[in-house]
Formats: C-alpha cells, sequence, structure tokens
C-alpha cells in the first residue's frame, strides 16, 4: 500500500475540532452542550446579502475572473476607502475566504525551510499553511498578564535569521481578542523595514472593536506599502462564514501578479458568495452598531464571570469575540474534555477549545482555554456558571 | 523590498490567459472574437439547482463541515452508485471545485521532490499544482496520430523511479477528447500495483462521453481500492463552474484522514455552491441526452471542418468538449496571438488555446492548437471559417 505525504503526517489537527466526537457522545447522552469553541457567530447574515442570492438571475453560473468580478472588487475598493484605507481594485484578489488568502500570501512570498514570526498564541491554522507550505513558524512569546500586548522588539529581533521572510499578526487577534495599538504596528513596521521583511496582517475582525477603540490597518503604515500584505474575509465581518469569500491586499505589484498565478491555477473564487458579499456592502450601518453592543455585552458576561472565579484570570480584550482566559488547571486538553465526557451541571455541559493548540511552543497554554463568546447573553451566563461548577469538582485542579 | 518565492517565479501562467489581452484589444479595435480557447460551456445551469438558491431560506450563513455537508455528500453517493460507482458518504471529501481536491490528494501523498507521472498534452492547471506542492513532472508523450490513446506500457516503466508516488489521468481527457478503453485503464492498473503507486483520475467530464462509448471509472478496478484517487466536480455535469463544488474520493482511509487536515485548514467548501449542487443531483436525465446531443453535433462542426483544411488533421473524440487539432503551422502560440492581433474574416476573428502550454516537454505541441467547442453550432460553423481563412493567409504556414 503506498504511504502519504511527510507534509500530510506533520499537519496539525485542528485544536477546535478534535473534541466533536467527545461533544456528539455527550449529546448522545442526552447533555445539552453549550459551544464555546468555535468562531462561528449566531448573527444573521445581513437581509440585502440574502436578497441577493434569492434574486440571482444569471442563467449560466460561470467562472468568474480569477480575481474575483471586477464589479465586486470596484465595490470593495470602495469600502476600504470609507474605511480610510487607501487601495483600488487592482489592489485585491478574492479568494475562497481568508484561509486562501493566507496560503497565497504564503506560497508568494516563501519556500519549504523559510520561516515567518508569529506573537503567540496564534489562529491555530496559520500552523496548518505553513506545515503545507513547508515554512517554519518561530513564535514570540506574548502574555496573558498584559493581555497578550505585542512581545517587546527585541524578542522579535531575536527571532530574525536569513530564512525569516515574514511576520504575520491577527489583528484584532484570535484567539485573545488583542487589538494593536498604533504604536504596536508602528514597532512591526520597523523591524519589517530593518530586516526586509513582509508584515502580513490578518484583519478580519476589524469591525469588532469596543470601547470607543480604533483599528489601525497594515495598509495605513507608510513607507510600508512594498512590504504590507492585507488577509481579509466577509465570514466575520456580515456572519457569512459560508459564502467563502475573502481577499489578498497589497501594493506591491510583484506578490499581486505571483498571488494571480495561484489564483489561475484554481480558476475563481465561488461566484454565489461573491454575489451575495457584494450586496452584503450595503448593509446599514446600524446592524454593525447592533452587532458590537451585542458582542460588549457578550464580552462582559464572559469576563467578569471568569474573574470572579478563584485563582481564574481574564484579560478584558477590546475585540474580534474570544477570550483567552487562564484557569486553575494543569491541563486544559484535558479539562475539555473531561468537561464533555465526565460532567454535566443540570443536564448541560460547555465545550471550549484548549488554548495548547493556539501555541506552537509545546507546553505552553496548558492552564488556558479559549472561548468564542459567540452565543447570547443568556447562554453565555448558564455556560459561564457551568465552567464554574466544573472547577469545583474537577479532579485535575491545581 | 523583499523578494518573491522560488516556487512563485516557477509558477507556470495559464496557457489560456495569457493572450486575454490580445484578445481585449481586438474587441476594442470592433472585431468580434469567437471564444474557443475556454472551458466554459454556455449550456444553461440545471432549473432545479437555480430554484434551490433562489429558495435558500437559512438565516445564518454557516461554514459547513469540513468534507461537506452530511447530507450533499450522503446524495452525492447515490449519484455514483447509479453510476455504478460503489462509495458511500464517507469516502467523499467536497472540496472548492476539482482544483482543490487536486491540490489536497498532491499534498497528501507527495513531498517535495517527488515525482507524478501524467500522459501528455494534459489539462495546463497538473503543473501549477506540482509546482505549487514542489512535485516534479513526469510526461508520457501521447500521439495525435492514434487520437492520443495511452503510450505502450514501456513508456511508463521507463518514467518510473523511486521517487514517483502517483499516475495521474484526465477521463475523459481535457484538452484531447480521449477517452480511456477499459484495457487501458487495465494498464495503469498493473502499474499502480507493481510500483505501488497510486492512480489519480480526473472524471470531471463523466458524463460527456460520445457514439455509444461508456466510460469506465478508477474506482471500478478491481483490487485497486487502497491506491486509486478519484476527482470530481460538478462544474461542467451542470455547466456549474461558478458553483465552485468539487470533490475528493477514496477508499484508502489514511488518505482520507491526511486530505482531512488539509481540509480543516481550509475551513469549509462553499456553502450556496453545496445546496445548488445538492439539488442539481435531481436534473432529469432529458437534461443529459439533450446537452450530449448538443456536443456530438459541435465536435462533429469541429473535426470535419478541420480535417478539410489542407495541412490540418483533427482526430474524432469521444468525449469531453475539446479536441487537439495539428495545423500546417510553425508556432501554434505566434499563430494564436496572431490571430488577434493581426486577422480578421468579416470582422470577426477566433481565439484558441496553443497546445504547447498543455506539454510539459519543451518544444511539443507547437503546430497543435486546443478547441473548446463550447459555442452553438453556427457560431463554430463561422469559426471554422475564420480559421479556413486565416491559414491561407497567415505568414508562418508550413
Amino acid at each position: 500500500m503506498p504511504g502519504i505525504s511527510n507534509k500530510g503526517k506533520l499537519m496539525p489537527e485542528s485544536p477546535i475540532r478534535k473534541l466533536v466526537p467527545f461533544a456528539e457522545a455527550a449529546k448522545k447522552r442526552g447533555v445539552k452542550v453549550f459551544h464555546l469553541n468555535i468562531g462561528q457567530p449566531d448573527i444573521k447574515t445581513p437581509e440585502v446579502a440574502m436578497e441577493a442570492i434569492r434574486n440571482y438571475s444569471e442563467k449560466v453560473v460561470e467562472y468568474s475572473h480569477s480575481a474575483g468580478n471586477q464589479k465586486y472588487r470596484d465595490k470593495l475598493a470602495t469600502y476600504y476607502q470609507k474605511n480610510n484605507i487607501d487601495i483600488t481594485a487592482s489592489d485585491i484578489i478574492i479568494t475562497a475566504g481568508a484561509s486562501e488568502a493566507i496560503l497565497f500570501a504564503i506560497q508568494s512570498i516563501m519556500d519549504e525551510g523559510d520561516e515567518i514570526i508569529i506573537p503567540e498564541p496564534f489562529y491555530a491554522n496559520y500552523n496548518g499553511f505553513a506545515t503545507n507550505a513547508g515554512v517554519k513558524v518561530k513564535p514570540i512569546f506574548s502574555h496573558i498578564s498584559n493581555g497578550f500586548a505585542l512581545p517587546p522588539i527585541a524578542e522579535f529581533e531575536k527571532a530574525v535569521t536569513e530564512k525569516t521572510k515574514a511576520i504575520i499578526v491577527c489583528n484584532p487577534n484570535n484567539p485573545t481578542g488583542y487589538l494593536y495599538s498604533k504604536e504596536e504596528l508602528e514597532v512591526l513596521k520597523q523591524i519589517a523595514l530593518k530586516y526586509d521583511l513582509y508584515l502580513i496582517a490578518d484583519e478580519v475582525y476589524r469591525e469588532f472593536v469596543y470601547d470607543g477603540e480604533k483599528h489601525h490597518s497594515v495598509m495605513n503604515l507608510e513607507g510600508l506599502d512594498q512590504h504590507s500584505i492585507l488577509i481579509d474575509s466577509v465570514s466575520k465581518r456580515y456572519s457569512a462564514c459560508g459564502f467563502r469569500i475573502g481577499c489578498l491586499i497589497s501594493k506591491n505589484k510583484q506578490v499581486m501578479a505571483t498571488a494571480m498565478k495561484f489564483a489561475q491555477a484554481r480558476l475563481s473564487p465561488p461566484s454565489f458568495g461573491q454575489v451575495a458579499a457584494e450586496a452584503a456592502l450595503e448593509t446599514p450601518a446600524s446592524y454593525f452598531t447592533e452587532v458590537v453592543d451585542e458582542y460588549i455585552q457578550r464580552r462582559d458576561v464572559v469576563v467578569q464571570s471568569i474573574n470572579k472565579i478563584e485563582g481564574a484570570y481574564c484579560p478584558n480584550p477590546k475585540g474580534a469575540f474570544y477570550v483567552v482566559a487562564k484557569l486553575p488547571i494543569k491541563d486544559s486538553d484535558h479539562f475539555c474534555q473531561w468537561l464533555l465526557e465526565d460532567f454535566a451541571f443540570e443536564n448541560q455541559t460547555v465545550m471550549c477549545a484548549p488554548a495548547s493548540g493556539f501555541y506552537s511552543t509545546k507546553g505552553y497554554g496548558k492552564d488556558e482555554i479559549r472561548i468564542s463568546y459567540v452565543l447570547n447573553t443568556g447562554d453565555l451566563r448558564q455556560s459561564m456558571k457551568i465552567l464554574e461548577e466544573a472547577l469545583k469538582v474537577y479532579p485535575g485542579r491545581i
């Protein structure tokens, strides 16, 4: 029997999905499971997008341009301009979600054996994309005690080698919710320029910024045009994960021409998704006000509840819809599985993501979990109660 | 300024798209261009699929399962069973078109430096996917004089090295339209078993088989369960290229488990496309009868017209909707560009794909072009007339 690839063997399993069989077993036993483990919001997709799909009238569902429909890219450029990000349609390649945009970025600028610096904890699938491309992740440790702020510049400089090609940050951050300040982005810019690295920013949570804070885009760092690459997606913005529409943006023409070759090889991004995403650009501002208000309430429930638990700690992040919380436990992988396998409170339990899967360094995040606050406040309150009760009886508590 | 990857530099440009600027310029001059260059059919997408999209009623467009919706996979398995291909839902991973399925297959079984054997001419994007994965293509020459039949087994054996991991065939073939016989598939099976290689079959044109011939699937080769991988797509079957829905199928559990890790890293295939593709499974049989009848007429127009041109030759393929024709020219790249730049007949011209882009071996296919017969018979007759007139005056004629 022929074998599989080394790359395939090395590909990490999703830290979120490996607990799925335990959740399914719990449900079979009649236990209700609150899903705090995934970034699938319960928010409605804007009606204007759904209407466009219901009114779809083309007779032949054709390939679109490999870079995406011109009409969609033109309108999308306007969205960025409204957000003070000065780009045009020709700086955009539409992709199958941010996932494909990350893949195109990595493939266009890195070869097997090259290195990418990522502050950890980080979005677990960055590991997958790096493994896929044979690229080595050099993590920079960011600490829960200061809310996962950017590590000092010296840490980055220590990680740079001649193999380093890029730094990637997610801003606001998944899994920590951390929102990078203008000053932190300036630090990243300095490093990128000094060592001639690309700075890739995954800004899919741009709209999810709280407490009057402001989001700063990588595209607005002056003098960094040739080094900056923006990763984006409509998945979270419009609660439209199933559209599979994202994009890759850069003013570096060589990067874009190279990414286009990868884009042409896969022919085109999804046509229906592009139609819905184009229509979604007409989503009224009130939609976002309501959604942001809702997420602030949800975050507050989670952060306040956790901080009331003895021995637990949760920073109060300013963006996205995740928190990484520290719990008085030895092993979050075991704890999250135990919650599903051996625990129930009022015949209910919670599914969380062990934070270990968001660290590249082995052994980190063992006393941390990621919580996605994508449920309504009632369910979140109950979920936090369950977590509190669980920690009272969990045998692996420290 | 930071550079781009070697892989990115090596990525081939699409042989179909590189002439696009010349076609656009021709249109600007007021010349009508008949597009024989792409596999975008003009056939209507089945109404039953369009209706499903217009009736889409979910409130949140969520991620689907990474392997695709269970409901769609269940129904899709039934489609294969009806086609005498005995698989179940668990043997299927839904992908963003056949493109992603090919990528998953290559990544799951091959590492950088490995080799894949492909009879040439072959679908140009196989080159892109191989380059992307750092895999070397070992072409086996198939000849227009016998209609691009499978080369003798000895040719394959000469190409096998210890780095060889797989053979890929497209059946019916793009770009040649060649339909592999049961005997030819048995030859491939022998080689796969003897050298322990995967046999990947891209069967996206399964329905497009003419003159009473029968399609034979790789999945029906007895004793090859652990070696066979099927690539499929709804793009051509339902004239639904924009759905971006394909699939990867294998009974080899290790391959599927590995491919699932790549599938999870990109989260999920498009949700709207899956809904439309599921509904398309209810397409009445009459749709295919009509489409096949139409394509037979189109093929006959093209094949007969070309064979009437002095010095030209076109085999009469039994499947897909392409032919590779030999013309009395020195350089088809130059000829195809000249057609757009310097020629018009009755203020019209044709856009074809130079066959050189479908060969891996440099210098091959210089006197051949690929024609996609995706236009109605009237337009095809006129296109063939244009080609005939062009060859009368083309300065590079031999």
